[in-house]
């Protein structure tokens, strides 16, 4: 004799497994949903039931496309330069880059960073389809393009000591203090590196 | 030609619409669905499908309950004592209310608050069958369970004056510090209707 509705409670206990989302916001969500016309949550639903069958991985960037491509759109325009890649963790680095309109190259997607904690070893990331592409695009820059993270650090060491034999230019993006952010607030660290990498003006 | 696959876009855009859930949040969720197994969205999806249909509002009480009950268990429930309403906004705080596990009336639905800014009126609101209740049910005592906001005050102020032809007992739910807030920590306000309303002990 629960005072949720059985339909309530289903639905909010299927949004409080979305990441972030404890009990109390997935019971605003469902209770907005509710309230709104059911066009929202059908709407909803519908996206939900196309999600998987309408994106798959470009087989040769590991970059999210849709299902009807054949590869990301971001590889195969000829206006992207092939032997620069900026090589990134995850798919959604992607967007996060190509929202700066400075990068003209092409991406590949490692899918994880090394975490020895979290069980994701080298072997588990898309190395070897990447030395394939170094190998069949002439690829001239690799940009280490993760977080700068302990996994994203130990990740890029690894990355730059399997591409050591390669005649190749690594790069790793820029570390230092973010833009609007006051000196006095950054953390010690990013501080610390950004006094480290100074450069020359 | 843009980065993100047109049924992950449609997903973000969804999610979107809930209230709270920005641009990166969405896109948190929608790449956690696309991660983990279908069946996660599927079911979500489901629900959501489900969630109209499922629920309906008790003609009494105006609680949420099963689109197959008559009427709120909490109301048809033989236990439950008729003759005290506590007056609520929304069904949800029909939830919190009954978390404490001290009540054991039965509840009226508003179904909002006065507030002439959101064009809420008086008449929008479920008073005309609270009237009917208390004819009904020989209601003896009303609770006056809304929010200590502005617009819970002046709801609660407005039935005060509805009901006072009527012989019934109206009472409002107690407003001070909250458990485990620091004196020095409470709002102005707060504080003010603690000392205000300050009790013998």
């Amino acid at each position: 004799m629960s005072a949720v509705p059985k339909a309530l409670a289903e639905l909010i206990e299927a949004l409080g497994q979305l990441p972030g989302v404890g009990p109390r916001s997935a019971e605003r969500y469902a209770y907005f949903l509710l309230k709104t016309s059911s066009f929202k949550s059908e709407k909803l639903a519908k996206s939900l039931n196309n999600l998987h069958g309408g994106v798959k991985q470009c087989p040769a960037t590991f970059a999210l496309i849709n299902a009807d491509q054949d590869e990301s759109p971001l590889y195969s325009n000829p206006d992207r330069d092939k032997t620069t890649i900026a090589l990134v963790a995850e798919p959604f680095d992607i967007i996060a880059l190509e929202k700066t309109n400075s990068f003209k190259g092409t991406y590949h997607v490692l899918g994880g960073l090394i975490s020895p904690i979290d069980g994701i070893e080298p072997e588990q990331l898309h190395i070897p389809e990447l030395k394939k592409r170094i190998q069949d695009d002439k690829v001239k820059e690799i940009i280490l393009a993760t977080n700068a993270s302990v996994e994203g650090e130990t990740t890029a060491l690894y990355i730059q000591q399997e591409l050591l034999p390669l005649d190749i230019k690594l790069t790793r993006i820029a570390q230092g203090l973010p833009m609007g952010v006051d000196l006095e607030y950054a953390d010690q660290i990013t501080l610390g590196r950004a006094l480290e990498r100074r450069q020359n003006i």
